[in-house]
């Protein structure tokens, strides 16, 4: 497995791999990694002989007060489980290779950008767009793979490549989940046990809005009403809560036969996001 | 020559050329090709051995009340210049090939966005580098040709590769003159004789401060100041003049070796630019 820590080192190895006309895959991720990314790595091997991994604790993604001192970043393990899931490349760039001085070239992809984690969190999509563009054009890969978990990252990063004709396809891999349902996410390790228990709360209001609409229930904003309430209720302090068309993340008024539930929420000092993609029977 | 008007038979023209192990150069343009661009399109089959020049007059970098809609679109001149000039892929897409609806991703390098031309245009460099990135993830040359003509054109564009990360090579061409040395100009065609007389002044007030600061002369904003007064006089309405560093584009108090002189005016009802880079000579 090669480490690489410059662009140059990166550049070279991929393009050795691809004179052997060896299809590319990128897996980005923070570091941190669990059976979510593994799962990512694993698709990546299944579609790609060659599969690149990206650990970088990205800055611009970050908001001021936001968690990106203590963010988790145990290289050593994330190592040895890119290893262990037959990696081949690992890409682990310090902050001043990817934003030398002076840096401040940034994508902006509208109108995704601004709603939902992008109102919670302004710039943070700015922040993912411009190092997602930044971590392909260096790869320079075939494919890339991202986790349904970042409904909305996703989504923001499919429409990118889009617009400004990359050269890549977007893969979206299912989420993953504990045994009780809580989505995995780098930052569960921030949760006490009583946090870990009460952060159950975000899959089961996605469930809750599933079965009501799979129940025939028709007032979209009334069922994500009872979704925040049913948080609050479980100790969770949510941010949003909706139902919405999968593409534009617009919230829904009326049922459709695809949605998509998605919830944010504070449990203690941890701000958690899970998401639920919805389908209903059609009907004759 | 390849008339491609669609993504997909540029890249597979391109991956064709580069199975053969070939050098891609790219000529981005927007038509009304002049010898300014064919000289681009010399220096570009110089070092590569496959030319592709792109023909777009691209809607997001024209203000409100600009010259989108008259801005000169002699198609098939341009395409016969191509050919005779040795290019070996012309892509000439339409809008919405580019701008598909709903389309909103768009790139922005600071701070050099925001002045002069970017002061005088607001919006234009945000269009200018949307556009240029896609079209290099489109053609995916190893090198790209740019006039010097657009001076800070060509270092926002330089500084957005440098910080996306793109793995393509930009090279500034020298601006090509008339005799009496005008910049050539796709917009020339808008003057009338009379107009084409007073357009002369640019480039006078350039050669007004290159020969007072190699005189020796220190204070460049009150020959920046001069500039003005002279396009005035000569019946030009300037926008901007100043004495600059050649990679910031600040302005200058007292000269250095490497400066540069940019100039902006209204001729009647079109607007022309000029440059001149200003070099003194190091005295012991």
């Amino acid at each position: 497995m090669i480490i690489a820590e410059q662009v140059a080192d990166v550049r070279r190895a991929v393009r050795d791999a691809r004179r052997r006309d060896t299809t590319i895959g990128c897996v980005p991720t923070m570091g941190a990694l669990h059976a979510g990314h593994e799962s990512l790595i694993e698709a990546c091997r299944a579609e790609c002989n060659f599969t690149a991994v990206t650990i970088f604790v990205n800055p611009t993604q970050f908001g001021p007060g936001e968690d990106f001192d203590r963010y988790p970043r145990p290289l050593e393990e994330d190592l040895a489980r890119c290893r262990r899931a037959g990696v081949d490349l690992v890409f682990v760039p310090a902050v001043e290779t990817l934003y030398p001085a002076a840096f401040s070239t940034y994508v902006d992809v509208e109108p995704l950008s601004r709603v939902l984690e992008g109102a919670s969190r302004p710039g943070h999509f700015r922040g993912v767009a411009t190092v997602v563009l930044k971590l392909l054009n260096i790869v320079e890969p075939d494919r890339a793979y991202f986790g349904r978990k970042d409904f909305q990252q996703q989504l923001l990063v499919r429409k990118m490549c889009r617009e400004l004709d990359l050269a890549v396809e977007i893969r979206t891999c299912p989420t993953v989940r504990e045994p009780d349902g809580l989505a995995l996410s780098s930052r569960n390790r921030y949760l006490n046990p009583g946090e870990r228990q009460t952060a159950l709360a975000l899959y089961r209001s996605l469930q809750l809005a599933q079965g009501r609409l799979q129940d025939g229930e028709r007032d979209a904003p009334a069922i994500a009403s009872d979704m925040r309430q049913f948080l609050e209720t479980a100790g969770a302090r949510p941010d949003y809560a909706i139902i919405a068309d999968p593409e534009s993340l617009d919230e829904l008024t009326a049922p459709r036969q695809n949605m998509v539930a998605l919830v944010a929420a504070r449990v203690g000092r941890t701000r958690l996001i899970d998401n639920l993609p919805i389908t209903l029977e059609s009907r004759a």
